[in-house]
């Protein structure tokens, strides 16, 4: 099979050649720049990176959801913000939500319930719920270009794993009907749990409102250490809350990749980010100081409009860009 | 290759047959005991379990010869406890250390450095130190009966972790090498890391005086579920401080094992544990509640001295018992 049956939904450019150069380097023994296989590993951001993070992050739908779901248990809600406004459907509210705010409803909606038992709940969930804008699965808006990029990767010896700010035991729930990716290849933000034996001695673990990892920004490297013990030799996102984990990912010897989405394609997508003017994400954001950052070091910054012919799956190829 | 020729170092007994009979019905398609290949996880206990706990942990060697290392630095510890009187190479005093005496030479001893140089350091005092009743360097003091069950379970479509109370980094450091364990497959307790970005912009991990994961007792499941998201079909250890491990793993669907070393080998090893009337280690402990409960439960209890040929790659086999 050659390259260009791996990545077909990639346009000839500077980010496809990027990527190609990177594999050569890393997989040819005779490569200056050759890694290991034991020590090949990428790392990948998920919200704005793998799938669509506007307007809303998934898992936080999900939690609005939940929080209707668990409404006739918590009578209390109806007179307690931010619980109040969710079940009321003010969206004005919603818009104003505190970090606080939203740290609540998640905390609430993804507690008091065995790890297993949560599982099924997202999976169920994320069968059912659609968006708003495409009418389809959320697991439908991932981008078809980075799947090819992590079958490209992997097909070279590559151990592709996730780093998300999102939930890890959410993320977990689909990824590997999703992106290929298995349960123990999800580093993500995550709820302590509390073993507890059950009353015939086997035991499971429940789900506590309280935050172990919170894997965002400086966080990434360090989870990533702590999952692998080494630095990856590739690494995508979209946002400073990715930067120190390129940064990490650059500091390591051999074949290395950094790679940026950015997104330029209001067609397609969403316009957001650097040089737009537009409002970001209410997390990460890629500011003009990452931009000009990124473009410094030789990191790789994809533009969605101009490298991908096609973003979804369900679409036909529409860049307009001819390769 | 027969089952035989993979566990050389096993006398024919319960232990072996209940590994055996294990791996046949995990991997037996027509078993309604089958386990698919993306689930079979089997975790173990370092100290104690694949090698000598007795008199001291080795990591605590390790932590007690880097404070004579690092006092050049800290000429204040010649009149501090608990460095005082690890400087002074008393004896007595240290063995009345407090669990916080011990906590405060190891989080001196494993912090301040970047994770790199650590692993190191780690490598460098590993390959010197010697054990002092065999004369032999600790990594060769691992039990070649357990090698050998790492290595069938690897055979067999299993991944093998370490689940270990001790120091995830002090570890990392020699798995590869002592039990052909990846860095990515070691779960242990951590410290806190920091992100620190250099002067060209590429960043280190500095290891920090604080614990993040304490993993032993009830945070060895809740760790393997961070790091796995799911339940082991196999788990090893020796104390008390497995039983939540194995007792979590016990309640998996499918093939499950669950196995105890019994430290009943005075003339090869020592002698310690239930129904020795003997003091055990410090920390987990094989108390007589854990041997019975283990025997309601099916659970294996390994005889050392009867279910082992031999303990260490170095011996001849020895076992009293013929096979």
């Amino acid at each position: 099979m050659t390259v260009a049956d791996l990545l077909p939904s990639w346009n000839e450019g500077p980010a496809k050649a990027a990527i190609v150069d990177f594999v050569q380097r890393a997989t040819d023994k005779a490569s200056p720049d050759f890694v290991r296989e034991e020590d090949r590993f990428a790392t990948f951001d998920q919200d704005g990176t793998l799938w669509v993070e506007h307007p809303m992050y998934t898992q936080l739908v999900f939690a609005l959801d939940r929080v209707v779901a668990l409404a006739p248990q918590h009578p209390e809600w109806k007179n307690t913000e931010p619980f109040k406004s969710v079940l009321a459907g003010d969206k004005a509210a919603l818009s104003k939500f505190t970090m606080k705010d939203l740290e609540a409803i998640v905390m609430t909606t993804h507690a008091g319930v065995t790890t297993e038992a949560f599982a099924e709940i997202v999976a169920d969930w994320i069968a059912k719920a659609r968006d708003p804008r495409w009418g389809r699965p959320y697991t439908e808006l991932t981008y078809q270009p980075m799947l090819e990029v992590m079958n490209y990767l992997r097909a070279s010896g590559f151990r592709v794993y996730l780093v998300t700010g999102g939930g890890q035991a959410f993320v977990r729930a689909f990824a590997q009907k999703v992106y290929g990716v298995p349960p123990e290849h999800v580093i993500g933000s995550a709820a302590k749990t509390e073993y507890v034996s059950d009353s015939e001695g086997r035991g499971v673990l429940m789900k506590q409102p309280d935050i172990l990892l919170f894997n965002d920004v400086a966080a990434k490297p360090e989870d990533i250490y702590l999952f692998l013990g080494r630095r990856p030799h590739a690494a995508f996102g979209n946002s400073t809350g990715d930067q120190a984990m390129l940064e990490y990912t650059s500091g390591n010897r051999g074949a290395r990749l950094m790679m940026l989405v950015f997104h330029d394609d209001a067609a397609r997508e969403y316009l957001y980010g650097p040089a737009t003017g537009l409002p970001d994400t209410p997390f990460g954001t890629f500011t003009q100081a990452l931009y000009d950052d990124a473009k410094a070091k030789g990191w790789i910054v994809i533009s969605m409009k101009n490298d991908w012919k096609r973003l979804f799956a369900f679409e036909a190829s529409t860049s307009g860009r001819t390769s």
